[in-house]
């Protein structure tokens, strides 16, 4: 819908931006999707989804009812779906590249504001069945749902348990009579809840419940069974399943509840690729435990990606909604200037575009962290998965925890209108920080990675060799003097490592002198809590800097322009200077800074921020969103924000009438009777 | 509505929070609301007020569309009234106590969950006019909106304006022939926007313009405009009126934009005790142009103390769930310990009621501040206003972004079940964030600030003395030493002045600096911003820090038992240790903690958690909120948490029937379609 209010151009001191950058802002946007082919493939492919999609509904749909929005997004899901898969037929008829691969890429970002309710199914679903099917699993029952004939969702979660899996009170009790499982969820706390896709839009699902043969417990392990009719999608006999009402994100994917009362599956509906229940009730144990939760790793890879690209998508509305609004003279007399002239806005908006690099680098790292380990796990060897584990626990941690603060900060630097939902702002920020909490709740993810960092000192001490990720604990040991603060960039990369150290030596101390006091192992560690989450905190910012200056310090720079190398460094530079000054109450600790080199420190702050200014419109165009993918009247590529604030309010159903319902009803008879 | 799935019983863990608590947590609730007599009134009050209130109704607001979350509104925003109406008339027939006076207190909490569209007609526009009408004009309109015959709100805010009043584009021309103002709105950047009340349910609008007398410009001025007809409600000729659509929070305000064109007023409708324009065209100034802006320093105190109640309101919840969820065993094969058992779980809770009692006591000492500047402008006396507006200012800011971050660890604190709207987490934080932004957006009223320290600093410097609440500055240019920190309660808060004031000398001399360099006043401020801003908000707790010891220790102590003194001394040392810790990085560049006094406060940090444990329910009991005032089903006064959560599930309106539409359409064509 063309609308008349919004103007054609763009906005002129958006174009003033775009014309005085540094540097080319195509280059930073193949660099940011892999290579020049990749981002014209995501390029051609976004073009081919957004087609025919109603941007105007799109805005509206914080307006609508829960049911209606839940309506929208399985007409949006499915209509994309679609596309997806007209696009494997007139490209590649037969193959699977677009069809289902791409459909939870992030080409997929803005088809679905409200969330994917088949998301789920295809992030988890189809990579656990893939994981823990036997290959007749995956032929019965895997293959359809990876072909999207049946659809269906991953449920753990209970009312009463998320972190802890032992706690899980669902119970599948096998049957020899019949040679079935009998599932039941006991109690109202017992009832499965939470799985995006799981209230209304599937009729399979993969659950997690404890195994009892003869009333014997043998953990959890996973299920597959049928929830709703194929044909009348009613609710199976036995099933008590709906919708678990409005969050704050998330407001599209029908997250459900699910109780089971007496329902029966075939025994060969446990997913027995690992472990495994004979027709006789004979159980054979997984050959490592740890196999059957490696679902949760990927996943929380996804997330560390794909909240550094939230923040990314935040950072690139307030910074041009910046360039856009004048306010304030910094010089009475002068004309209000941009606000991404004052310093203050650069100094909200900046550090969170530098942090959206550091975090999207430090998760290829972990990418790549994964595959390899995917590769030793088809060969039998299990060594790396520890540390896989506690590097994808501290990256899901600092990505969720640092983007939710930053899209805030975002947020809160648009001003008011950044609180409209047609900013869009609201909704990145509900969809970072929900990820805090699921796949893992950070605070319990900063008790495990502590925990292994204690082990990980202990072996140390004992002389063993330590992962990768985790040696410079052991540097620190034989060193134990960090020398002197130069402050260059290489040494700024071994404070903040020796100050993780240092941390970790202190919880170490704190949990020995403890035990040693004889507290037990559990009261000791949960007494030490608070030290385990700050080293472990510590442990994956000193990752992240140190992999985000290897991309940008090493051979890598060779590919690349020498205008460009300077924005990254200049990026570089701003986030290891924030990042210390923010961890300064740790780092002055243990490393000393004098007066000068603090003062040194601000002012290096200050100066970065005045050399981004120029590049910053530049840099975050380099993100590459389309428009339909931001969904916001802030940010559009136009700059036109209050033109398109007031169409999308012209839109809006309330003002489709003139005069309410409630004032006759209630507002006029009361002003009367107060004559 | 009585539901079966709910207990009629108290949740066991809870009743035994309580029966252990070592304080009566009646004596807290009396002290929290300023005495017993005040206790018993609220609560009389309450009572009243929540006679007939469908609570579930309540619980599933955030189900309705836009639309009807405004028509729900009104209607409970009206019925409220006529209760107050209806008391007013049975216990004092003729007074105001009890109405109109009771609508803007907090008392309301909870009758109207989507915000009260008639909030800011009392909180604000009352005020206003009874600050700014001549004795004529209050008798002619100002009443009538007192008595709320007709309805109305203040509109300051535009569409491209904010934050500077002097660049506000719309306007009101004199016109000498007809004795009227002319208004209009010439841009759509000077649309009238945000006003709460202003889209649909206001007949009448204060609104903030220039005022231009033979086209020249004599600055914003306030006039009083009707904008729809007060029987049939449809906007009045000229006036372009309607709501600016969904937002974060305030959900049932019908926030609004307003466009004027040629709209014509008397010329005494400019509102005049101050400044005038008389019937020649001739203008008087105000006597002190302050107190054009007034009205917002008395919403700033408004925001400071309410933004308390919303993080004990919060608080009150995550604690009570925190007693009644059971997750991850701490030592193997024990059950699973409420989650309060957790020290990570402690150390998010319990500081964020230390700094609800922090936030509370500063704002009553700002109250008594500005009562007493209210007494002197009464009598012609300024002087005090600068310190008013810059304590008013730093309070604002303090209790607005500590209770928006400590809500939001509070929602974290509950997991995912504090994802769902019906925790209401989600809920009081928006309405806790969006306080960083109105009133005066936080960072310039931070700068704001460090403009008024560094007058201080330099008036300091040259012998002249300063306001009480700043006098630390000179007392730290009379002694910069800070001497040896010994830990106590008195040397912490000297530390923080100090280091207030430290920081407030690092900035003077950056600026100072900058300016001998020949740059511009503007432009150094603008350059010195980021340490403007640092100093400010130490400012901000060194205040805070001192009202809250005072308090404790001093002598309102001996009215209180000593039971109760040592829970107030256990939160006192709990928010002096975890600011300390949080202010580390400021504090450890200009004061001396050894490695022993930092291992020290890192101990007394875990021993007053200890300490606090036992009595944390009941000190959230002494908050004294209702259950339909917390409107959550996590934090209700039974504790039945799964019970509640289930039965609001049940009464979704997407649970009311069994296969969304959507399925036929979509979703089953498209399973299909691939098989």
């Amino acid at each position: 819908m063309a609308s008349s209010v919004i103007p054609k151009s763009v906005n002129p001191d958006l174009q003033k931006e775009r014309d005085g950058a540094s540097f080319n802002s195509e280059e930073f946007a193949a660099w940011w999707a892999g290579s020049e082919k990749e981002l014209k493939f995501t390029r051609g492919v976004r073009d081919y989804l957004h087609k025919d999609v109603n941007l105007d509904e799109m805005l509206q749909i914080q307006n609508m009812s829960h049911e209606d929005i839940n309506e929208f997004s399985i007409r949006t899901s499915i209509d994309a779906a679609k596309k997806l898969r007209r696009l494997q037929e007139e490209r590649n008829p037969g193959g699977d590249e677009y069809w289902p691969n791409l459909y939870d890429n992030k080409v997929m970002w803005g088809l679905t504001p409200a969330g994917n309710p088949f998301g789920v199914m295809y992030v988890m679903l189809v990579k656990a069945l893939q994981a823990q099917c036997t290959p007749e699993q995956y032929e019965e029952f895997g293959k359809r749902m990876e072909k999207f004939e049946i659809c269906g969702t991953y449920a753990q979660t209970e009312l009463g348990h998320g972190t802890y899996l032992r706690g899980l009170e669902t119970r599948a009790d096998f049957d020899p009579k019949t040679d079935e499982f009998v599932l039941n969820t006991p109690k109202i706390s017992s009832y499965k809840f939470w799985p995006g896709g799981l209230g209304h839009s599937s009729n399979h699902c993969l659950i997690m419940a404890q195994l009892y043969i003869n009333n014997e417990s043998k953990g959890p392990h996973m299920f597959f069974i049928q929830v709703r009719d194929e044909e009348t999608h009613e609710p199976l006999p036995g099933v008590h399943i709906g919708d678990i009402g409005k969050k704050m994100g998330f407001i599209g994917v029908n997250n459900g509840f699910l109780g089971l009362k007496n329902v029966r599956i075939p025994r060969t509906r446990m997913l027995m690729r690992h472990a495994k229940v004979n027709a006789d009730g004979s159980y054979v144990s997984s050959p490592a435990n740890v196999l059957t939760y490696f679902a949760m790793v990927r996943t929380r890879c996804v997330i560390a990606q794909n909240n550094a690209l939230v923040l990314a998508g935040a950072a690139t509305i307030a910074t041009r909604y910046s360039a856009v609004r004048r306010q304030s003279p910094i010089n009475p007399k002068e004309r209000e200037p941009q606000i991404l002239d004052h310093v203050t806005q650069q100094f909200k908006l900046f550090p969170e575009i530098a942090t959206s690099l550091a975090h999207r680098l430090a998760s290829d790292y972990l990418w790549k962290l994964y595959d390899a380990t995917i590769d030793d796990i088809a060969n039998g060897k299990y060594d790396r998965l520890p540390e896989l584990h506690s590097l994808s626990c501290a990256l899901k941690v600092t990505c969720s925890s640092d983007s939710a603060a930053g899209v805030e900060r975002l947020r809160l630097a648009c001003g008011g209108h950044g609180y409209l939902t047609s900013s869009n702002m609201s909704n990145l920020y509900v969809a970072a920080t929900a990820a805090c909490t699921y796949e893992g709740e950070n605070t319990v993810l900063l008790l495990q990675i502590g925990r292994f960092l204690m082990k990980s000192w202990r072996s140390a001490l004992s002389g063993a060799p330590l992962a990768p990720t985790v040696r410079y604990l052991s540097e620190v040991q034989k060193n134990p003097e960090f020398g002197t603060w130069t402050g260059t960039w290489e040494n700024m990369v071994k404070a903040m490592e020796y100050t993780a150290a240092y941390k970790t030596r202190l919880a170490f101390k704190s949990l020995s002198n403890r035990l040693s006091r004889g507290e037990s192992e559990g009261n000791a560690a949960n007494q030490t809590g608070i030290e385990f989450t700050q080293a472990a905190e510590l442990h994956g910012r000193a990752f992240i800097f140190s992999s985000f200056t290897t991309e940008v310090t090493g051979p890598n720079s060779k590919n690349r322009s020498a205008a460009f190398n300077r924005v990254l460094e200049n990026l570089l530079e701003l986030y290891l200077v924030k990042e210390t000054l923010n961890q300064l109450s740790n780092l002055l600790r243990f490393i000393n800074l004098t007066d000068t080199d603090l003062t040194r420190l601000q002012d290096r702050l200050e100066t970065v921020l005045t050399k981004l200014r120029p590049d910053a419109v530049a840099i975050v165009d380099g993100f590459d969103f389309s428009d339909l993918q931001l969904n916001s009247t802030l940010g559009s590529f136009d700059g036109n924000a209050y033109e398109r604030i007031f169409d999308a309010v012209l839109k809006n159903p309330m003002n489709q009438k003139l005069v309410p319902k409630s004032f006759h009803q209630y507002l006029k008879p009361f002003m009367k009777s107060n004559i």
